[in-house]
């Protein structure tokens, strides 16, 4: 008799400093996950900063995937920019090729794909930003696992043109029926309390269930949760939610053994 | 009884266009050259001129490389900066790497990779830059090919590290005793005259000779000719060129079949 | 007995070259107009040329206005990009002084400010961008006068601040019964024929009045005409469209006359 | 009768931090210095860092300058750049007025200009690009003074163009017989023990003389000291330099009041 085998990638944005500019505790949170997304120049990072990140996560056996951005360095990426298709796809393809660019000098591969901040918003919602993004990923290399939100315009467009998805979760965040989060805006978008964020985690992964705001069970796919290394508390967060899980019999493996198993 | 078969490689620099900004003859000059030095994001282009000069390429047949420059858009990578060694490793390696990635989504290969202005004049006299910037070029892949001047620190870097090297080699520059370029501020830096200009490259090519600035003749390695298309003037040289070559029974065909021959 | 004095402002973008790119005919358009909008380094032109294009300015005898736009170079401001009111404010503080400071150091002043591209449309429409940039104008220095479109949300935002307005029309383009013009999208959008964009303009000039795409006559006030000097057929224009004015009595006069008259 | 009257400026750098990034303890060293160097965006901050600190200086009655830096974010203007006269001359320009702008907007004035990084340690040397400086800082307004080194060709090109110059002078770095740095590669570069500088300061603005790493005593003129408030250490050696000069009956005061004393 065998017991179900439950297993989830944790994943964290990774290499965002610039220049003289530091940010984020990288040597320390790249030991409690299982996959990096790397930022690749245009929202944060610059190339000596994508190459010791990706010695990083090589050294922490810890998969790397690409993390781009809109061309915004002093906003983060976090202001909507109007790109057209083209535009967005050519620069997506950009930013991926010059992590696997990386990658490949360092001899490890790339994995996945996840967008980043404003890009990542708005792709979830519109469908031809997610396909030209998702084409831009297909073209340069098919074998390569998309990470958004399940459900999104991102999961479609990824279906769409053959690409393997990853369903990110979110610990701290709240749930609306249809399956997408509560805006930050109103009520319930927060789930504050450290606790019940990890029992949601759990109960993602090993039932397929969140609870929503107002109080639904309703299913979902958590290939990996989203986790974040910008300061000792987020730190501090990322290690108990890994214990927790351990705990719980949950194997923490990179996406790629999550997608094609 | 076989005759001798001459080749040579016609290179010019491609896709500098930048946003609204146009710049070159891009699509009149590329029907007469057999390389193409495509512009990477740090001193000229953006990604979506990239992906319009990897197109064109594909379509005229011309091979593809990367032209890789300082992150200096206002001053073109005209200007002399002083980037560390690993900087400028970072730097070739992820324009490098970005360019073929648009070459790998339109499914032709990258040939080569020629340094742009002040890294290319810099590097050529400079052996931490040249060595900076061949092993980029070698661990991201070690088939492309490094095309820069006869005896310089580049073609000593790109030996050192096993890259396969190509001479280049100028139609309008006079020629030092040593097998450098006449400095642009000394007499005889130019070669006005356009007749005179082709009878030196092609007694280049078919000799492997130039007559320097004062008189000697010297021994020298033509696998390419840089030719330029930012102007009228400069593309009906191109075309005189091309035709004097052909008339002279020298074919026209890209680096990597003169390299690899 | 006397007549009625007619008097408008042509105003052209000026300054848009940036590096080794060049934009615009400056040199020759400028011979035509009375108010230059000189951009200011964020989604165009670098010091020297905007030095450059105010030493043209001071020499043409004609004003000079910053044409603040978008951080976005590559897609010359004229990308949506959502900044937040306070950013807006500061980043058009920053190139109206910047502007500021090449006229101070010419001798000669500052006459307006006139939003570009993204940034003009959507502060059209958009009470609280129009407000942080009328703020950052007016702190700067509450003399310089807003260059818009009358009744957009940049009028009433100057009026709140006190700042000095002028109302700009467009030849080309057409109107709609509210005054704002007919989106690019829609029937009756430009004004294709160089005749008939002439006359409605003196018709604005001299009536203040203009027909709307859907027939009725409504008032305008009309400042200023805009006007392109980015190729040879914008720059006919420039000159059919003055001597048009001049033949019908119209003067033409920088803002700062029409404003503070 | 009356003793002579000690007074010295304290200079720091302040305003490095970029959109999300944060650099320095700018609240914290604030309030023990006389003079801010303001940066202006191009070697680091943006707008928005540049309105904060400007009020940050008005705020605590601190002095505001510009200080002005190389086109390079990444390199945080720290690598040493080829701009030609012209360049540099409108690089400060723009610089120096876009920070003025903000003193505008705060209410404060614009006392000096301190050039940044590699731009300083190069102009030093340099009387082209001091020069070009210098008349930037001259034709933006000549009642500006420039913070630099006794004895450098910016003091040279400071008096040429008629500036008000301060001489900064160094706690933590040795001195060579011709009143330059011992450069950073040589033994006594840096003095080490905090007591020792101290004294060293001390005896500089007291007696006019410092001791050189070979020993010989040589007149320095000592306007203001450079601090820095990049970490606790530096912030807690502010503090200590502080109490030493006012125990010393030493008045920090800005250097406006001690160059037009």
């Amino acid at each position: 008799m065998s017991e179900a085998r439950f297993c989830v990638d944790l994943n964290c944005d990774l290499g965002e400093s610039f220049g003289r500019y530091k940010l984020g505790l990288d040597e320390e949170v790249i030991g409690y996950v299982s996959s990096a997304n790397v930022a690749c120049g245009f929202h944060a990072s610059d190339p000596t900063v994508m190459a010791e990140t990706v010695r990083l996560a090589r050294a922490a056996g810890v998969a790397a995937g690409a993390h781009p951005g809109f061309p915004d360095l002093q906003g983060f990426g976090r202001r909507n920019m109007n790109m057209d298709a083209a535009e967005l796809h050519d620069a997506v393809l950009y930013q991926v090729a010059a992590l696997a660019g990386f990658c490949r000098a360092a001899g490890i591969g790339l994995q996945h794909v996840k967008p980043h901040g404003a890009m990542y918003n708005m792709a979830v919602k519109d469908m031809t930003m997610a396909q030209a993004i998702c084409r831009a990923v297909q073209e340069f290399d098919p074998e390569l696992i998309l990470l958004a939100p399940g459900g999104s315009c991102l999961q479609k467009a990824a279906a769409e043109c053959g690409l393997g998805f990853a369903c990110e979760v979110f610990a701290d965040r709240g749930y609306q029926a249809d399956g997408s989060l509560v805006p930050r805006s109103q009520p319930g978008a927060m789930i504050e309390d450290e606790d019940e964020a990890i029992a949601r985690v759990l109960r993602m992964v090993k039932e397929g269930v969140v609870r929503t705001a107002d109080g639904q069970d309703i299913a979902v796919q958590a290939d990996s949760v989203c986790v974040h290394g910008d300061g000792p508390k987020a730190l501090a967060f990322v290690k108990k939610i890994r214990e927790a899980l351990t705990a719980a019999g949950v194997e923490i493996v990179p996406l790629a053994e999550i997608v094609r198993k």
